[in-house]
């Protein structure tokens, strides 16, 4: 295990920090730097309602009933709808006992830098071992930025030793919405467990804030409570109770992302990464001049996430039209 | 002092629950329950990135130059936006230690609830004294729902006394901004004082979820990183710069508030209410028979908040058009 570190965090999607550092680069900027699907569900004109009163139960139930659907998770009750995914990663830490904490890492550093703020002691491990000594083990599934799946078989034998202790294990499924179903662990929720499933990266609309925990009927109940009454906007359940219930556009989504991460993959090959990993979402490419191609793509006004600890390290996220992949084409064999 | 209750928490805004009570009743459903603006500041049309991808520190920092100015606040780094005050008051008692709170009331529950759950010791108190033994004085300002306005400089009094033995003073303006600006505290902010300012009321836009926290600047910073990054949603952080920088439309409503106010008044009058008080956004009336009032207008579909512990008092939100004044009209004389 390696101590929890205290650098600053960098996340994607941070453009005001790109367009500062390359000052001429050419406008729009195309942001590589997230996960989140470059072309989102077709936000629907939404009834004035929506914007003007408090959002209601009954909306609330039919978001988290199309979510139940969606996530093949058989009681909507044990569903909590949240203002992203962020909120409940800011959320849980909140609500253990001052706890050992293992994170599969390297990984989205939230998880580590919010469990740390709340006082409990946090840990990054490499390998997720059923034996593993701690009181909660936080694993996102699939991983970012490497992409590496565990499989719900390995995940359900740390939470039945979890169980055992008290523990929990929380399964970040950020990314997995393009993925095949049985990579999810909500559909079959094991004691102890909480799955967090982020709604905006998938279907391209990180802007609406929308996310859920699935989690057994008390701890459910509590991260409801804590997050207390109209906690989601009316556009959130309205647009997200829409976006859930469309099968055939997840189908093709998860379809053209498919296609084009390999399109990605072939691009960065041949300017000379070597694939690591990464979700349909996502790539992660190494280069040994990594920093330089950074430099390079910020002056063409294209902005992809870097990693302070692992120089060589280039995510990308997926162009979202023609132009886009033409001006990143170009900039990479510039 | 009494000790604080632990009755099941009653809200405006329940259509749902309305609408099963009286299921014959006619609809559209008139929600008279809530003491938001019938008539929205206008939704401008979003480009999608403000859907689509993850809120913008620029996006945030211009928000927040708008609350400024709105309510006169000299340095826009002691504002915090959040998606709804309610986060905020959900927020507020994880940053105090186990204090003794001493809130003015009756009022908006939530406060009390949100402070007794978090483990502090909650009372409920009828006057503001500076001598108040208490480590946390919240005062809704003007009251809800019964209007009571109390003056900036016993406020200030108050948060005096606080300051001196480190407690805290939460000032909440939700229903504020349609007063004249020397009631509100957020100009001249005192020491270990928190204001909390309601987008959703007065701009009519509840669904939305924004709101905002005005506090010294390490008060401030900790709230923000509480609520974490990308708190806000991308169409509140746009919509809420627009129409807090809309001065015209402001004063605009809040003569159109007062007329309606006073035609409100008026026509409660004549049903043989007495007026209690309220703001221009909503009227507190008594009357004998409340409770058959409350029947009657709900069978026509008027929905009116009652109060379990005042059953001759019911609270009236304004009509938005002039077939909802018709329909009252004729249901208060039914």
């Amino acid at each position: 295990m390696q101590p929890a570190g205290a650098e600053p965090m960098l996340h994607g999607g941070n453009l005001d920090a790109a367009r500062k550092r390359f000052p001429g680069a050419p406008e729009p900027w195309i942001d590589l730097s997230t996960g989140i699907n470059p072309v989102p569900f077709p936000v629907p004109e939404l009834p004035i309602e929506i914007w003007s009163r408090l959002p209601t139960r009954s909306e609330e139930e039919a978001l988290l009933a199309a979510a139940a659907i969606r996530y093949r998770v058989p009681n909507p009750e044990i569903i909590v709808a949240a203002p992203g995914t962020q909120a409940l990663i800011q959320l849980l830490p909140r609500l253990a006992p001052k706890s050992d904490v293992a994170i599969l890492g390297p990984t989205y550093e939230e998880h580590q830098a919010c469990w740390a703020r709340q006082g409990h002691r946090v840990s990054l491990v490499n390998d997720l071992d059923p034996s593993i000594r701690a009181d909660v083990v936080i694993v996102v599934n699939p991983n970012n930025p490497t992409g590496r799946v565990i499989p719900v078989s390995a995940l359900r034998a740390v939470a039945t030793e979890l169980a055992r202790k008290n523990g929990l294990l929380v399964v970040d499924e950020a990314f997995i919405d393009v993925l095949p179903e049985a990579a999810s662990i909500a559909a079959d929720l094991p004691p102890a467990t909480i799955v967090l499933r982020s709604f905006g990266k998938a279907y391209g609309l990180a802007g609406l804030r929308l996310g859920f925990a699935i989690a057994e009927t008390s701890l459910a109940r509590r991260i409801r409570v804590e997050l207390g009454p109209w906690a989601v906007s009316g556009p959130a359940l309205w647009i997200g109770k829409a976006a859930l219930c469309d099968a055939q556009w997840l189908a093709a989504t998860t379809a053209r992302l498919e296609s084009d991460r390999q399109r990605l993959d072939a691009m960065l090959e041949a300017a000379g990464f070597a694939m690591l990993g990464g979700t349909p979402l996502f790539r992660l490419a190494r280069h040994i001049e990594a920093i330089k191609i950074v430099e390079r793509l910020g002056g063409n006004g294209i902005h992809v996430r870097a990693f302070p600890g692992e120089p060589q390290w280039l995510r990308f996220g997926l162009p979202g039209d023609e132009q886009a992949w033409n001006r990143l084409s170009a900039a990479l064999l510039d």
